[in-house]
């Protein structure tokens, strides 16, 4: 919290001791869970430890991470301020806040740096602790990761951990110099950064990027947009000279794949139909689609107005998900892939029933198993967004608005669909709702099943 | 098509030579297919015969069954007449007649019967012919049916078929009388037991069974839906004597249960609301559930204005489906109930990683192979939901009326949400937009793959 005070000293804010009482007293009571679980056993940490650490873990920030904007009175509401922050932390960025530019400078630097911690956890979790859980298939794409059977979590997590916080550190402080070189001021510059490379979506301005109307700013946010999409290894091994890596992956054809697809469909659509010039067409289709399917969830553009149409669109690719690996939240490209590949690998199985046609995915066969598990995410990823959207259309919400916004908190995505849609927010949703939508936000970012398994009771033998 | 004529002589109506050119007309040209196809050569049929007759046969059933519709001048457009016809055949009940009661009785009768050829068909496909195709883990609930390694179609589907048509007639007999005690007249009686036992949902009355404002015939109707939407075999098995063959069926609990469950909650929450009495919350409730649940599609009450939350449960209802084995459409029982285990088995997995766990079902392990293919049956379901309403809201249609309209058409369920609602109908629909809501409820009845696996290019290889 502390990173903020310079910017609220420099804009004369009133939020300083706010920040200090909250930073310090936050830190104090670290210092003390520290300090009496230092010994032995406390530190080795098994495998059932660690789900709960994940779970816990992002629960517990968002309550403490929420103080400071209830110290303040900006989020005078418990409920609120829980929101707002574990939509940080989980990479949302869906905000209940009807006017983001009247809170100080230091309190809106804590919130976008919310999305930037919660997005550094994800890569590490994604990549280094929940293949060795073995969650939804997580263990198929990151090669050198051994097996699951291990019940320690593995030593190397540190190390593989800090190669990647280099990249996201690197692509952070890359976009934030290519926007001031936009015009952008640095504490807006820092901030959009936070939100992209997170692929959170928390902005500093009411119109989200809209506010700008700068065609530069939309190409670097929507290029740092993808890049975070992408499965970090991947980047990892370009920076090491290993460019192919893209090439050679599938997951990363097929996103590439999908979004040209779709965000050159849409350019034509809104060109064709007068809507806007033909580099503003491509552009605000290409910004939507990389932000909805990067579950990123900045705006530039109204899109509900282009149509019915994209009511449709915008739901499906809510659902869809970046690259595993990157700071996206959502189904994720890979499970996508190894479905529909399945699914046609059916049919040919039909035809040929006695024939053993496994899926491959990046030249391995993929074991049945990693199928099953990968199937049974897509389904209770749908069945997270029947029952809470039956929840929230109980408190009343429409139809259109409550799936909207299920599946955007799931995804981690944050605007969803009418009421909650692009230029509107989740303050109106009610205390129970928005209670919902934070466990929910929760429930999709750390991938489900390390949520679930806690409310399993085997999980709790001996 | 000639059933219906001594109504129309009765009514004297002016449809009597349309079904009599029709109907003579149609059974020349099957007697030419006949005559030409009667050697060996054509009705020895292998597997890869069996899917191309089963998709065929209910699309050109539709083709030939909308003649009398066109030529009688009562349904003019070409479009308009298969829509109704598909959706006959296909025992969904979606309709494009805003007038039905301005239609000639024997008209109206042929219309009632696709309903009724339409689910004699599919208890045989369903029961006997998909099981040795291996469709979408369809083996699995008729134990007496061999494995699907033999590549004829086995010879004792007929000896099958036989048994459980039985079944159905006398099913639609014994309702059938229980409508004409209600004071239904014949005519009425008969078209609505058609419409209730293939679970299609025609009715001959604009309002539906609304119309009759009659407790008992809501009750009869009702029971004999949820009877039409149990697995026909479990029937066979209690009419000679093992009436105890309900209660070891693990499907039909599930079934039972569902509904239960659901059915109270509402008659609850409707009582609460004061919107009905104890009787008639519990009646219009339990009659929307099974009417949603077993994709028959009656209507007593509009639910849409029941409230918000009822759009949201109607959506979940649409994509449930009745027992394997019914004439009922949708995703079904058996696939939930086995996915939705599967699913908390996985948890459990995650925390044993070195068990095997298998699902059981009806006290037998369950192949991983069979998860896969119902997994991967949820899932192309869900697909054909997404990419279907993309097309119907790129015609102009809103998101809810889209997603509303496939869910319904591809589950044979009829009503769908707002446009297509349970007050509404299918007229205003696009032309575009009906061909493919025929084509989808083809799809959905006929368990999807045996229409896809037509479209996979290793089928027509040699």
């Amino acid at each position: 919290m502390l990173p903020g005070i310079p910017f609220s000293i420099y804009y004369n804010d009133d939020d300083i001791m706010t920040l200090l009482l909250s930073g310090l007293g936050i830190s104090f009571v670290g210092f003390l869970l520290w300090f009496f679980t230092r010994s032995k056993e406390f530190t080795e940490i098994k495998k059932r430890d660690g789900y709960l650490i994940v779970a816990l873990g992002w629960i517990i920030m968002s309550l403490f991470g929420s103080i400071p904007f209830i110290l303040h009175g900006s989020i005078p509401n418990f409920i609120d301020a829980f929101f707002e922050t574990a939509s940080g932390f989980t990479t949302t960025g869906a905000s209940i806040l009807t006017n983001i530019e009247a809170l100080p400078h230091g309190l809106l630097f804590w919130r976008s740096m919310t999305h930037w911690i919660g997005g550094m956890g994800i890569i590490v979790l994604s990549l280094a602790i929940l293949p060795l859980l073995g969650i939804g298939g997580m263990q198929l794409y990151v090669a050198e990761v051994p097996g699951h059977t291990k019940d320690k979590i593995h030593p190397r997590v540190r190390e593989t951990a800090k190669r990647l916080w280099g990249i996201y550190v690197l692509l952070t402080g890359v976009q934030t110099f290519l926007l001031l070189l936009g015009g952008m001021n640095l504490f807006d510059a820092i901030c959009h950064s936070f939100g992209t490379i997170a692929t959170g979506g928390f902005s500093t301005k009411n119109a989200s990027l809209g506010y700008y109307q700068s065609a530069y700013i939309d190409y670097v946010v929507l290029i740092f947009m993808f890049l975070s999409g992408v499965n970090f290894t991947l980047h990892y091994f370009a920076l090491h000279g290993k460019i192919k890596s893209y090439w050679s992956d599938e997951e990363f054809k097929f996103y590439l794949t999908l979004i040209s697809a779709v965000a050159i469909s849409i350019a034509a659509y809104l060109f064709l139909s007068n809507l806007y010039s033909l580099e503003e067409s491509f552009r605000h289709s290409l910004f939507t689609v990389i932000s909805l399917v990067t579950s990123t969830g900045f705006v530039t553009e109204n899109y509900e107005i282009w149509g019915p149409f994209f009511s449709t669109l915008v739901f499906i690719l809510l659902l869809t998900g970046a690259c595993a690996g990157s700071t996206g939240g959502g189904v994720k490209m890979i499970r996508h892939y190894l479905l529909l590949k399945n699914g046609i690998y059916e049919l040919k199985r039909l035809i040929h029933p006695n024939a053993i046609i496994p899926v491959r995915y990046n030249k391995k066969a993929v074991l049945p198993e990693i199928i099953s598990k990968v199937s049974a995410f897509a389904l209770f990823y749908l069945l997270i967004i029947a029952v809470g959207s039956l929840f929230l259309s109980f408190t009343g919400m429409d139809f259109t608005s409550a799936v909207g916004s299920v599946a955007a908190c799931v995804g981690n995505v944050g605007p969803g669909l009418a009421e909650t849609g692009p230029v509107m927010n989740y303050s109106n949703v009610s205390s129970m709702g928005k209670v919902l939508l934070s466990f929910i936000m929760v429930l999709g970012r750390l991938e489900l099943f390390t949520i679930l398994i806690i409310f399993s009771p085997s999980f709790w033998k001996k």
